[in-house]
């Protein structure tokens, strides 16, 4: 089945959002099996739409548009569709209760142009909409059967469910084959590195496996195409195998969405908490902890320490250290990560110090320098990153990230790689793990 | 001029990324006045790539091209656009070098089918990329004089430098007329409320004016059109002074990218300086000062306060209050913002505290009830906010907006609409403002 998908909007041609929806359609499609061939962008102009859906219908099987459903874009897009699949709109009664019922849920009338969304195909079907006042629509070709348009309307708050809830389970009915996909997030290793260790595994053609870098980590996708569902989930799960295989306890989650997620279960697993110590990352780390519901089992306090006088205070890091050694370096964020974890009376201890730049920068100590700790009761191991030529953003980003993936391999006592660790107390001297 | 950005690449048509590149372009073309009348995405497939190109340039005078310029990709959309355009490819010795040197400056030696992105147009001209190896070009079409084909290449850091440095000034050049935009930003007024007061301004012709809601900000957009750029920001100014006259201090900035940075500018240029103590926001407001360059003049510690024991033992909140009054209460807000005050030594304070969800809520307490302070050595404000049916990631970027938003005006003695205000020290008592 070959699609297209086609939004409506002068705010899209004039950039001012962002197409959302069609990066959202065209991965549900894939993950159907369905082909999308072209994905196209057309304003709320009469004749220019015709053309557009006219060339569509003509090379293309399913057609999905979304928006141009707003009650005051005079239906243009319903009936420009209507009419070229061979159908007409009449007037519905329940959906203009529907309407009328969404307007009164959140104590407002209903504008009289809104009684235009209550017109839905003759011949096609309807889709409700459970979170705003434009139905969705199925029109089928009136000339080739088989072929279809889906009008869904445009914010995305209503288009995904509707999406979601009504056509997907639709169009999985009508496709022969399923696909599925598995997702293996990396962290510790770039991705040219990661590539060079699976590179034979990214040639397969079912299951598929594909990289896609993030800042500071790797994703892995496996997609497999089967005729059931329990077939494709199993064969990405035998692949996926293979990558564990070789990647080990790099692989830190197959099924959460981020580290801080995998970071907040797997601490809450083992009863265990955590207080961190922010300098150049200024709360990024607690903010993306407290950012998981839950988070307030696991984690008591992030300190977010930028002055050096408040880093001696409240988390009685030694003067002379600050002096000796300065703010950025392993001495200060080891002491950093101890003095939280005590002062939190937490089981695990995050320091970090560094340069994010713009500015602060020195030859010794470069911009996007930054020394990251994580501590215990028993140890303390130190991280030296150099983020070179990347804006303030992606350093401190980086540098959450990687004090993440030491807070989790210190919570499973995995290996710290990379890392220097020396005992709790002797920030001063460092003795190299490996 | 009538335009059509067109992106090449079969990522984007499984929806692997997000095409941002249309957006941007079609902002920059709309800000210089050409007329953007459709978007479209094709794969790397050559016959649809050239129905794509064949169309276009028939119904466009300008195609801007994003991606599809990569060395494994055959060349597809160079030589596709060059037989379109009535042009050939020729090999450039000098482009090759810059290839070279591109490789040679991160210590790599350039793979051979690199050479390829050395073919540049033999009629039409190279664009040089500052920042990857392909270069960019622009066809003029053999047949039809003043119609052309840009090709930029896909990473959005190549393709923007590029389209501001070579394209943008090569367009502004031909075009007769120039657009202009100015964009003030609204906190503290919902869209709904901001749109009754100004809905007159909104229905002008050049300049024009439009509303864009934000979490918990809105923007206006006005944009002027005239035939030098210096009577279009004129025309910008004095429009924007009837948004002023209405709706004042409201207005936060007409030229900053965020309220963060607006706070950061306002306490230095004062010579002030901030402290915050945040629980349900978990650090979102510290990691929003500190993203903007030179936080440190103004931000020396924000306290995540996750616990109540540590807002007790960290902040000097009262036992008797948390036990008394909840966790959640202005009084805890109050005594938050006093305590963080206190121990940074900072001019400014401020408390957050509330119930983020999507557990945790009661029917007196729900989820999305947030109380957050401000205060000085003269005065502590509260402020309650109720955010309701929304994601735990809105409710803390609404409520760090809010406690964003009541230090500016704090810093610069203005009224705080919508707060509470008592004396320091007396949490447990609040009168009202207004």
């Amino acid at each position: 089945m070959k699609a297209e998908i086609i939004a409506v909007g002068t705010e899209l041609l004039l950039g001012d959002i962002l197409n959302t929806n069609a990066q959202f359609l065209s991965r549900e499609l894939a993950a159907l099996g369905i082909t999308v061939h072209y994905q196209s962008v057309v304003g709320d102009n009469p004749e220019r739409l015709e053309g557009v859906v006219r060339q569509a219908r003509s090379r293309s099987d399913l057609l999905i548009f979304s928006g141009g459903l707003g009650p005051t874009e005079d239906d243009l897009t319903k009936q420009t569709v209507a009419r070229a699949y061979g159908d007409t709109l009449r007037f519905d009664e329940e959906e203009l209760e529907h309407i009328r019922a969404f307007f009164a849920k959140s104590g407002r009338t209903m504008p009289e142009n809104n009684r235009r969304q209550a017109m839905v195909p003759t011949r096609g079907r309807k889709i409700p909409n459970a979170n705003g006042t434009a139905p969705g629509m199925i029109f089928e070709d009136g000339q080739q059967a088989g072929k279809y348009a889906v009008l869904l309307p445009g914010p995305p708050k209503e288009l995904q469910p509707m999406f979601l809830d009504s056509v997907r389970p639709w169009l999985a009915a009508m496709s022969d084959s399923v696909l599925h996909s598995m997702t293996l997030r990396v962290a510790g290793l770039g991705e040219s590195h990661l590539e060079d260790k699976v590179a034979h595994l990214l040639r397969g053609e079912n299951p598929t496996a594909a990289l896609y870098a993030k800042t500071a980590e790797v994703i892995v996708r496996i997609t497999a195409k089967a005729q059931t569902k329990e077939k494709a989930q199993e064969m990405c799960r035998s692949y996926a195998q293979k990558f564990y295989d070789i990647l080990g306890d790099c692989i830190y989650t197959d099924h959460a969405d981020s580290l801080e997620e995998v970071v907040v279960s797997t601490l809450a697993e083992r009863g265990m908490t955590l207080a961190t110590a922010e300098s150049c990352t200024g709360g990024l780390v607690s903010q993306r902890i407290t950012a998981i519901p839950g988070a307030s089992e696991v984690f008591s306090y992030g300190a977010c320490t930028y002055a050096n006088e408040i880093k001696e205070r409240v988390l009685g890091v030694k003067h002379e250290t600050l002096e000796a050694c300065g703010a950025v370096s392993p001495e200060t964020a080891a002491e950093m990560a101890q003095g939280v974890r005590k002062a939190a009376g937490a089981d695990i201890g995050v320091g970090i110090t560094g340069i994010a730049g713009p500015g602060g920068g020195t030859k010794e100590k470069p911009v996007g320098l930054v020394y990251i700790s994580a501590c215990s009761a028993d140890a303390v191991y130190v991280k030296r990153i150099v983020v070179p030529n990347r804006t303030r953003e992606v350093v401190r980003i980086s540098a959450a990230q990687h004090a993440l993936e030491m807070v989790r391999r210190l919570a499973l006592s995995l290996e710290q790689p990379g890392c220097s660790r020396f005992a709790p107390g002797k920030a001063a001297h460092m003795e190299t793990a490996e």
